[in-house]
């Protein structure tokens, strides 16, 4: 059945329905002009992230509750690189009436999934038809503990260490394969651009073990550590061989012609913890990390400002990390 | 200049710096992966809205700076219609590389005007490349007072008084003016379409004051009814001559042939406030409104489900009020 068919208050009942699990403590949930929650004790956190057909997926690429899944996790890796916990989401949907309304729930049941998952009650949302792609759009809100302060971005010094949860390029090269349309060989690959895992458990611990700052890689390794140093006015030296490369990324590279640094280091999307942490309490955050469950990898350190942001490479020689981000607007 | 050649750093850096001001006693606004905000004191209120350029507004019809306004307008309207106060916005825009940098950052102008009069903070957001139309998505955050409830379309009661704040068909009257391209005669109608006034005073003044039930009137008076009575379990009467027309109206529609009560009752986006009010306290709720600077009708009365709803034409005959509401989804 198209979305068209069944009319825009069918639609938002079954939304309502889908989502009513995730807000069973919400005061004024879905439905009314607006959602109420109850007071908030500590600080509380605010992101926001859209994912729109055409430009961060195609609709081909992934199931619809894969898709659901991204587009709260993309926002969830947000409230976990503050070392925040996740409370309330508003979604909006905007999308064609020719849209299969199986597409919809599918994203919806997606993201009711994770929320479930992650303790997030839906409270809201927004739905529209649009002439032009379908877009999905998540609005968090989260807590902090009282008297507890976020992890920021900027507040690395020089010689901290450089820590990284997980391992990168795994998603840059499930991206590879859904654009070659032969992603068969490397589910794993794909399972890392599709269903990618927010690092809540690990940015709480992180911050609770003693993290000067902390980001989560969205934009690829080179330019979330290029925004971190220039939030925090440091520099940052990094070893290339340390750097924790995706399970079987270096047999699709090998097979498929790419190569692996590029990816490792200036693919997006794998949603892994950045942070620097203080020399003493390095060892202490890479503890509370891995006994969150994931494993964690010092990289290098940061500098002063004015040694730049530098790789070394295998045999020990420097090279600046050159800035390639992904700009949404130049194309 | 353009949006693509500006580039996104860049485009963030100035909206970063218009908002700035807004969110002085923030935390941490617009830069890092998440905002932060202190404490609340009592229950929080969420709401969020789209506005999609082909769907809500055209670019030619208005200046940008209306547009900006506009879309902080709608949800603060719904934070009105909640009794709460605004506190906090988290703003996403996606737009394609060849869009003028003087068109976002004018929007964002009305923004930051509408959020600084109403004491709201824009604290974050995302910005992304679009292929497709232009999209403007305000997500905002409320609080009400430690210990308040906050007004729910659910709480209407047979025998309530119905309320409306200002005047109705203003912004239905711009709209066909603007798709008629002949706005010159009656700029009021378009400045009721354009820039509409949230009644946050208003509701939150009715919520003290005792109202039962509240909306905002943005889908058209009979379709909010509507909404309202399904919530409430009720019917409702009203009087077609009690429904207090906008000014000007009836000379633009006496001059281009349009049918009055066809704007007043089922046109939209007038985003006045639709209240129930227990008939002991109808008289201090309509003071309460009018003391804020607006005046309020009696334009009828809720009655019993079994009633259903209808509308008393001048001759005192009765005839069920149409279901008639827009749906974004059937074209």
């Amino acid at each position: 059945m198209l979305v068209g068919e069944l009319g825009e208050e069918a639609l938002l009942d079954r939304l309502r329905r889908l989502f009513s699990s995730t807000a069973a403590a919400i005061s004024v949930g879905i439905g009314d002009d607006a959602a109420v929650t109850g007071p908030a004790a500590g600080m509380q956190v605010w992101t926001t992230d859209l994912l729109l057909e055409g430009v961060h997926f195609r609709k081909d690429w992934q199931a619809p509750e894969q898709l659901g899944h991204k587009c709260l996790a993309v926002n969830l890796s947000d409230m976990a690189a503050m070392g925040a916990v996740p409370r309330y989401a508003l979604l909006t949907i905007a999308c064609a009436g020719d849209t299969p309304v199986d597409l919809i729930t599918g994203i919806c049941e997606g993201i009711a999934s994770l929320a479930a998952k992650t303790g997030t009650a839906v409270v809201g949302g927004d739905t529209t038809g649009s002439p032009g792609p379908l877009a999905l759009s998540v609005s968090l809100a989260g807590e902090l503990e009282a008297g507890e302060a976020p992890v920021l971005r900027s507040g690395a010094h020089p010689g901290d260490r450089i820590l990284v949860t997980g391992r990168l390029g795994g998603a840059a090269g499930g991206l590879r394969l859904s654009q070659q349309g032969s992603g068969a060989g490397f589910p794993q690959l794909l399972t890392a651009l599709n269903t990618p895992v927010a690092r809540l458990a690990e940015g709480h611990a992180a911050r609770l073990a003693g993290a000067a700052a902390m980001t989560d890689i969205s934009d690829g390794l080179a330019t979330d550590l290029r925004h971190m140093c220039a939030a925090s006015g440091t520099g940052a030296r990094i070893r290339a061989d340390a750097i924790p490369v995706y399970e079987s990324l270096p047999e699709a590279a090998g097979r498929h012609g790419w190569e692996l640094q590029e990816l490792v280091i200036y693919g997006g999307e794998d949603y892994e913890l950045l942070i620097a942490a203080p020399p003493d309490k390095a060892g202490r955050i890479a503890g509370a990390i891995e006994a969150a469950g994931t494993p964690v990898t010092d990289i290098g350190q940061m500098t002063a400002a004015a040694a730049g942001i530098v790789m070394l490479d295998p045999r020990g020689a420097e090279q600046p990390l050159a800035q390639r981000g992904f700009d949404h607007f130049r194309r």
